[in-house]
């Protein structure tokens, strides 16, 4: 099927699915987590050649243990699924009833996007995720993982197809892209698809902002800064600091740089130093920094620079308003800790750094929607506009306005014959 | 001053307002109400020259209507902003706390946006409307307001940031853009700039969206339906067409196609094309329309255009499910109707069409802030992103996760030693 016809038939689907009942879609979902226990020797199957042809390509081993999907992982998966059978129904929620005037009624209710396209990374639960994340908040979706994936995909996306067909689900509601080609003509499909979210490197990210009409949601950098107030407790700050940057360094939750305020920096900074370099972190300084504990010189690069890696950017600030200024100035508006015992200053901070996140006396690593208690999340916006932050199924939802009168015409309002009451039912 | 350093100031400015309370806000818009008191005759001689001006250019009738801004029209600006005085502190609202384990605790908070960049059509009381709604809202902002308005905008504007300038407001929150140059500059500066709304005709809010990595938020055309279901009521049908198109035929809300059921359109059509040429409307319609009632034959292109005149396309369906085929395919997401007895009808329509606002028994002209009861609008939007529909103060703000701990880092949660409770507390 051509990527067109593909996305066509997603947008026909999706409007009847906007219109499935809660009972359809959870026995959509319950249809899904048999057809992963029926099929799991045939996912296991399709995985094992999917990790002899990344063996065989020299894939790197942190990314060969992302990519396998076992009965551990197919059972992780499960729970996710059962979890979200049990959630709120989140089509058709009433947000808002106001009564304009007498039998003429006003609801904002909740419904889902439409269309979204995902285009993902080598896990191959996330397409899983995804996929019911999708059926849940009622979206047809089209979907890409990493071709390293490709074969476990394909099997996944059968299960998840199969499953919604022996529920009634419309036709065509889940598509699976396979090629970059595919990718590529999708980003031109404004007609038919409403949102994409793209999880990978920088420049992909980009690359789809800069070439599509379509809305992204998702982000480019992850630049998170942690900074170290005057009179922070040195100990928690330096535990901080240290599971920022190292407790998983290739994520976008992980810490760049660290601020320090210059009245702390001496005695901070030099036990910064010991427990990061005992875990192998290669430090650049400003030259304060540089003078204090005699490491690398940072240019104006790393103050921009997502290392995604074991280095760290470090600075000397002189005051909380200086540190605000370089966050909102190199940040990329994700995720920045300020470690402080100064309420005020803690308050000071999350006004004024202009991120999706903000955190007091805690890890950048707490930034994901599994801890941030939403579920499985699609991805993490650095947008401000509809989901900020970690995305779960309420970035998945849009609204209506539905309004139902009597008869009703304008001109008898502004013609002064009727008066509005706008009166807040809800 | 360069259009990169206004927007750089209004960036800097926005930081700080965002942090401004309720008071000093709401002291700064008693300001603006003082400010535009005090110089009535001011605005009045600038608005003067305006109109002079305007009708030396042989500005059209209702165009030079709208231009004036007289002590009636000051005195509605003010009652509004007044009701804005009234409101709920937007900025700060929690919109829901979750512990995420002892001592750990997320909280969502609504923020402004940031810098908003608004270009307007030539009525002076828009400035003061959006100006005080990104005030109250907390965001900075960059107006352009239509050249005509020019003398009348630059003493409102100045009004507003003394009015600013009086109650403490950073300096910069609001800039006045007077030229096109300006505004295309605007476009290029998605460093300090969060969002674009565009008030104006199809092609230069297209072209905006076209030339601006900064999110938009609007609408191109507004291609309203009303469709007539089979055993609708025809005497109200026709009233509702009649004022859905004739009402006020230049906004986006009004009807530019109407649909009926095969079964009704004998009758229907006839009472219709009575009544509507009655009010001047050149009808066209698909073969049988042309058939029942011999008006002007539609073209594919009469589907797809925004007539904003005297003009309505009419066709004839077997079904509400080709109806709302129709309306998704050539309507533009903003504001659609039906009217019918059924209530099932109702509900298949509410549900399926995939627009802004979907309408039952009641005129498309209903769709706007004002009548909405969301005080003064920001403009119409028929994105499904962010906000929908008419936009109010609510359409201004986003969130952020505010997460507070006490030295807690992941390591602890990853290794096993502590469990996440995320427990709702609100």
């Amino acid at each position: 099927m051509s990527m067109q016809d593909m996305a066509k038939q997603a947008r026909l689907a999706g409007i009847r699915l906007a219109a499935a009942d809660s009972e359809t879609k959870n026995k959509a979902l319950q249809a899904v987590i048999d057809g992963l226990r029926a099929n799991t020797a045939r996912i296991i199957e399709a995985n094992t050649h999917d990790m002899e042809g990344a063996e065989a390509d020299g894939l790197a081993k942190p990314l060969l243990k992302r990519l396998k999907f076992d009965e551990p992982k197919i059972e992780t998966v499960i729970a996710g699924i059962e979890s979200l059978i049990g959630l709120d129904e989140p089509v058709g929620k009433v947000q808002s009833v106001t009564e304009l005037d007498g039998g003429l009624e006003l609801s904002r209710v909740a419904c889902p996007i439409g269309v979204i396209g995902v285009i993902f990374e080598s896990r191959p639960d996330a397409l899983v995720q995804i996929g019911t994340l999708c059926l849940k908040s009622g979206n047809a979706c089209l979907l890409k993982g990493g071709s390293e994936a490709a074969e476990t995909n394909r099997v996944l996306a059968d299960v998840l197809i199969e499953a919604g067909d022996k529920a009634g689900l419309p036709s065509g509601w889940l598509g699976l892209m396979e090629t970059r080609q595919e990718v590529s003509q999708m980003l031109g499909l404004d007609e038919y698809i409403d949102l994409i979210i793209p999880r990978g490197s920088n420049e992909f990210v980009r690359h789809i902002m800069d070439n599509s009409r379509i809305p992204v949601m998702g982000h480019a950098d992850g630049i998170c800064h942690v900074y170290v107030d005057e009179g922070a407790d040195i100990h928690m700050a330096v535990r901080i600091v240290e599971d920022s940057k190292c407790q998983y360094p290739a994520v976008c939750n992980a810490a760049e740089t660290v601020l320090v305020h210059s009245k702390i920096a001496d005695v901070f900074l030099s036990k910064m130093k010991d427990t990061l370099e005992a875990r192998g972190v290669d430090l650049r300084g400003d030259d304060r920094t540089v003078e204090l504990i005699g490491c690398k010189p940072a240019s104006e690069q790393d103050w921009r620079t997502e290392y995604l890696d074991l280095v760290l950017a470090v600075k000397v600030v002189d005051s909380l308003d200086e540190a605000v200024e370089h966050i909102n100035e190199y940040g990329s508006g994700h995720t920045d800790a300020i470690v402080t015992k100064e309420q005020q200053s803690a308050e000071k901070f999350m006004q004024r750094v202009d991120s999706a996140d903000v955190l007091v006396n805690c890890s950048t690593r707490f930034a994901d929607g599994y801890r941030f208690g939403l579920g499985a999340e699609v991805g993490i916006s650095t947008s401000k506009l509809h989901a900020r932050g970690p995305v779960g199924l309420d970035g998945l939802m849009t609204y209506k306005y539905r309004l139902i009168g009597n008869g009703h015409i304008v001109a008898d309002y502004a013609e002064g014959r009727k008066k509005f009451t706008h009166r807040k039912l809800q």
